[in-house]
């Protein structure tokens, strides 16, 4: 039931990054479900990890090593979340880890485990190890694709986009992989999400530009208000282009943060278009507000309000309910009579008052689209925020009602 | 689908206290859908209303009525919110004030308005208007249960309840109805309520007594997380058992307090019940909070997500989904690593590592139950809050996608 998602079929290799997949039957049959991502020496990696305070075991060793070395290798698996696992988790995730080192030669900090799947199970390191030499066998810069079907779950699409840009004369990649459908509601991260560049980028600014472009594109989608224990997005910067990042002029690094939060806005929109049970791709962009705190409260508040995505999934202009969801914001500073609101340009509102010339049936016929924009004024200031989310279906009760995740 | 509830036959009549219901087809027809409460002078009366800022023209006039004199009259509507109806709302709200006042022969500040129902249409004044000489002559103490009929919306059930005590030698009655089923996260107040006493309690010890009573019943309840634009709970005193709640021992003050709020909880738990969709009802426990605001945060993450909603309606024990839920809380104290998790009595996990003798066939048959307690130890602190909830079904969507509320 994605919304206006197709299947990647070609993305730009990156020089540096070697990828493999396998099918260890971790619980799904006939299917891939274990990557491994080679990452070329000299290359910076940075991350940001899920802020749930249950996060999952492969989290915390990933946030320890992470601290001790740059990562040599990636080691996914989906599946099995391995969160909730406690000691034996933590076990397992050492255990893989561990494997992956010895099998390839290296030290097991510079090993990151990453899980996705069922909560509460702890994962069977011995079926990852076991994959290790069809997945050695198996390395290839083209692998992109592959990987990004392998780590799905729930997803009914794979999600993988690249760009190529022209800087400094010289030809930039940056190519990305995602997954993710339900518990979507990323804080400080995402689902799971790879994202690598043959450009140089010192660890420091590496980090920085993740950070920027997370917030506006995987910090800013939601399909159900929860928040997954294993969200990651790593940012893989090889410098095989030989370009360096710090010689650019301002305009060029300009043009490769614009390429870099492209392809993670476009791999974000797409875990939204893929959500469960969507029949709707909504953009909620909150205008006018007198601070970005204010923004945000009311865009996830009426993002995730259940009456808002219940009214969208039935095409009905039900703006009442809108404006509810946004008042109901814990803001003291928030107030409601200014505000104006449009669905996909059609004004409903304006500072407080219903447009003179709305009629229910350009509301409903605004509601018809399967992309809908719903915009809100609140003539407080000048801030901006925008999120994408979801509709709220029976699809989304039944893939959650039948499916343990 | 209510869950173990039944509509109620009888309740005490309070002294001082009149109602009236007519049928005034301001959205439903062949039903009463106005009340009017007529309250005895030397009462006293207080009031809790929405925080949501959005909130209804009605709110807004009895916010400010209230502060000027104590209500001789209640005038309520069913069908029609009367919110984001900007200006032409707010004259639909005085006029019909104005129209009570002057049939009735008290200040348009004596009568507080208050309407439920579909948002963004603004109420026709006259309908009510034109039902004053039927409400009047319809004047009884003998009609909570009436009344209780015929301030619902989407409720399938009524919900009234009535406790008499025997204090100082005395008895005293309390007595309430509330309507409420979708839109709930009461923020200071509920969807609508009105309780009343024949105790004698001046008017600041009895908004002090409201809302404590509130804050353990009322705001004590989510069935979507929506908090309403037109939230209103009124508690009426009309000192008509000659009883002086401020002469009573300190033990019997306890008695009467006990007696509100289980007369208030009662009501909240049963728009609980009554939820839409609902086919469980739900109590999240939290216990050993370093404090209170953290414990709130848990049970709310826990109660409101929808993923946690689900499982509840397949009943899942998807443990997972609810630690998940827990650890997405924005509070930096919080830590899960020492929780333990029970379902109705069933121990899942002890101080972060799963029950020894856990099984996921004794987790199913915890969870067959229609009335589920989800109890979360912290291990944190010795602070406790509890929360009441539904699950989340087909029937939650299909009410929502299909009715206009």
């Amino acid at each position: 039931m994605a919304v206006n998602l197709i299947e990647p079929t070609h993305v730009h290799n990156i020089e540096g990054v070697r990828l493999a997949t396998a099918s260890a039957g971790i619980r799904y049959a006939g299917r891939d479900d274990v990557v491994l991502i080679e990452i070329a020496p000299q290359s910076n990696v940075a991350a940001v990890f899920t802020q749930n305070k249950f996060c999952a075991a492969p989290v915390i060793l990933s946030v320890n090593h992470l601290k001790v070395c740059v990562p040599h290798y990636l080691i996914i698996n989906a599946g099995n979340a391995n969160a909730g696992t406690g000691q034996q988790g933590m076990n397992a995730a050492v255990a893989t880890t561990k494997a992956v080192a010895e099998f390839t030669n290296v030290k097991p900090q510079q090993v990151l485990p990453f899980s996705t799947g069922v909560i509460g199970q702890v994962l069977d390191a011995s079926k990852i190890e076991t994959k290790l030499p069809a997945l050695a066998e198996n390395m290839s810069e083209d692998n992109w694709i592959p990987a990004a079907k392998a780590i799905m779950t729930t997803d009914t699409v794979s999600k993988a986009y690249s760009k190529k840009i022209n800087i400094a004369g010289k030809d930039i990649a940056i190519t990305g992989i995602a997954k993710g459908s339900g518990m979507i509601q990323p804080n400080m991260a995402t689902m799971l999400s790879y994202v690598a560049t043959d450009m140089e980028v010192p660890n420091k600014i590496l980090q920085t530009l993740l950070t920027q472009s997370v917030s506006q594109s995987f910090n800013a989608i939601t399909v159900d208000s929860d928040t997954s224990t294993n969200d990651a997005c790593v940012l893989i910067a090889t410098g095989k282009s030989q370009t360096s990042y710090e010689t650019l002029t301002s305009e060029e690094q300009d043009q490769f943060k614009h390429a870099l939060c492209w392809v993670m806005r476009m791999l974000a929109q797409a875990i939204v278009r893929d959500g469960e049970g969507a029949t709707k791709f909504v953009t909620v962009c909150i205008e006018k507000a007198s601070h970005l705190k204010q923004a945000k409260a009311v865009a996830y508040s009426v993002a995730n309000s259940p009456l808002v995505k219940t009214a969208l999934s039935a095409s009905d202009p039900n703006w009442g309910r809108i404006m509810a969801a946004a008042g109901k914001c814990d803001d003291s500073d928030l107030q409601l009579s200014d505000a104006s609101l449009s669905i996909n340009g059609v004004s409903i509102m304006e500072r407080g008052e219903l447009t003179a010339n709305y009629t229910e049936q350009a509301g409903k016929q605004a509601m018809q689209a399967d992309e809908i924009e719903i915009k809100i004024q609140l003539n407080l200031g000048d801030v901006q925020h925008t999120v994408w989310t979801t509709d709220l279906t029976h699809e989304y009760v039944s893939i959650n009602a039948d499916y343990r995740s």
